[in-house]
């Protein structure tokens, strides 16, 4: 017998408050049955596009039927509207403010639909005004979660809102990208994927790659511990993403690195 | 077929240690069905009164039967007993120490009685000094959603620890409060809650109150985004409290708040 | 019903980026019956003898087959091996880097056999080499959690990386180790553990022992709140280790303690 789909929880609203518990309670006491899993609670407060890219880079690992609820909403309570989003496997639920940016850019047929949620009968009772995550979407999740079918939850949207999400730029055989997130372990990753480097050349011939962050230069090796020197070195991460790193150290603060800065890949 | 009881846990132990962990094998070995929720780790060390108002805040929005196991705990290994409180729809496992004081405040049905864990049987068989979480509390939190009867754990006590919990005053059309919690977003929570704002002036006229904190006076606004203004505003969240805040910033470091400092509100 | 094993989680992934909710997705998408527990991701990074104790330390007060996952994990990607060590109770999935060093010291027949991952078809289809928790470790962990024998992951292995574990030294009726741990609380935790301390002269007489650390000396106490003096005390902990500590207060900020710092008992 398998367990209710898993409902996904990605939010700014750290770990020392109750906020996340709360929710969590709620989506319990509507669904016994739930199985709740942390994405993250550490994303910078109101950084909506930070929020975006977690959920882009980890929704897909999860089972047809999860339900990723996102909280990261500094217009809660104003006029900014609560959603569902259905895709072909997935489900998402917070506030329109960019946050489903990255799912909205995927491929038809994945995307499917966005709602408004409007019926309250699918919200708490009381609903305040400072936090739709225990009032709004920890309910509508649970319900979801326990088969209630997506048109139920309120109105078809036509429009809503999406980030402009910044891509690398192609000239002649340069790439120009930048640095999107510094990771726990200070490696700095960029916004040059795969796909864009499969456009310059074959990756099978990945040796033909010239990075550089400024004014340093490197090659793209196969993984960490093959440059053990200490020097800044390069590598396609296991999502796909153009990474510099140190072995053993962190890129970012040993060589200065942040987000929004430069990367480039040339062919040689 | 529904899951047994939750079980939250409430505790200062950070997240660095495996304390938590620990105690959730310990859990799981009694009760493979048991279902565990973090409310937080991050209580401040030996913060009683933090973990108190944490408990309060949150326990009521788990479902009926939730098991609600709270270790903030300096006594350890001591003379303070430990305890298992008995309300009408829930149930608190911890140290005598405070921890349930906003428990014991609510109106009878709600609290029913404490019992004194005195019955080793529930406990794990070599029981420490200094780690009654997972010796004591863990397992019969274990034992009681597996269904023990309450009274199996001890006795009922009569006398258990009570903090004085610090309550707005009313002085003419004056009420005075203060700040008891600074939330992850920088936000500054009062005593002053809505029920003694309604015995001022009915909330439909909230307009008429003038909130004080120094010399800065405020309005209390609807939503967050009602002020874009960068300058400290008020509104009753969505826990009841008068709350002060700077939209899209940290009220307690743009302002200086910390606990403690004095709230005013004046009908006008 | 007894849901499947549980599966436990310890890294230094810390907890802002999406990489252990990932890793729980992968483990739902095999097994969605999973049961999975977090002992920490706040490993220092890279430190494998840290993780090494955290995992000694929690797993046995785990259920007999639960499945404990550790990465910490610098050599990803290279030639380091991915094993599943199996004990009488247990099993543990990780890189043969020494993580399971304290795990191979047991006693027969604790530990049985170490396994090395050869067998692709039970990794994610496209294993990256950056994250072996996502590709390699979380789906292992989810297949042996349903049942598979864990000869089928690959081959029997003879040589593993065992980390030499500092040991206390006895010199005539002094014992000398060293602080290993310094906790939340700043409690400063040593390799001393009751074994040791129970050769010099039975517990039941600990009022023999003088503990020193550097210029300042202790007698063993019974629980914290015997000294609320705010002096340095000592106490024998819930894991049978020898720990110094002050009521209330960090040991390590108040007295400078850290790990590695020598602690010496001896007989009176």
């Amino acid at each position: 017998m398998l367990r209710t789909p898993v409902i996904t929880l990605t939010t700014d609203f750290g770990l020392k408050d109750p906020f996340v518990g709360i929710m969590k309670g709620v989506v319990l006491g509507i669904n016994p049955e739930a199985g709740i899993i942390d994405i993250t609670h550490n994303i910078e407060r109101q950084n909506i596009l930070e929020a975006a890219r977690v959920i882009a880079a980890s929704s897909k690992y999860f089972p047809a039927g999860t339900i990723n609820v996102a909280v990261v909403d500094p217009g809660v309570g104003g006029s900014r509207k609560p959603l569902l989003v259905v895709t072909k496997d997935h489900y998402f639920i917070g506030p329109d403010n960019g946050l489903f940016s990255m799912v909205y850019e995927r491929i038809e047929p994945d995307f499917l639909k966005v709602i408004h949620l409007t019926e309250p009968k699918y919200f708490l009772p009381s609903t305040g005004s400072t936090f739709h995550g225990r009032d709004i979407f920890a309910p509508v999740a649970a319900w979801l979660s326990k088969g209630t079918d997506p048109d139920n939850f309120g109105v078809k949207l036509d429009e809503y809102i999406k980030l402009s999400i910044t891509k690398p730029v192609l000239s002649g055989d340069t790439l120009t990208g930048e640095i999107v997130t510094v990771d726990n372990f200070g490696n700095t990753i960029s916004n040059i994927t795969v796909d864009e480097l499969a456009n310059l050349v074959p990756l099978d011939s990945r040796e033909r790659f010239k990075v550089s962050s400024g004014s340093r230069q490197m090659t793209v090796l196969n993984y960490y511990a093959e440059n053990d020197g200490g020097s800044l070195s390069a590598i396609i991460n296991s999502f796909g993403q153009l990474e510099l790193f140190v072995f053993r150290g962190s890129a970012a603060d040993k060589f200065n690195l942040k987000t929004g800065d430069k990367i480039t890949v040339t062919l040689v």
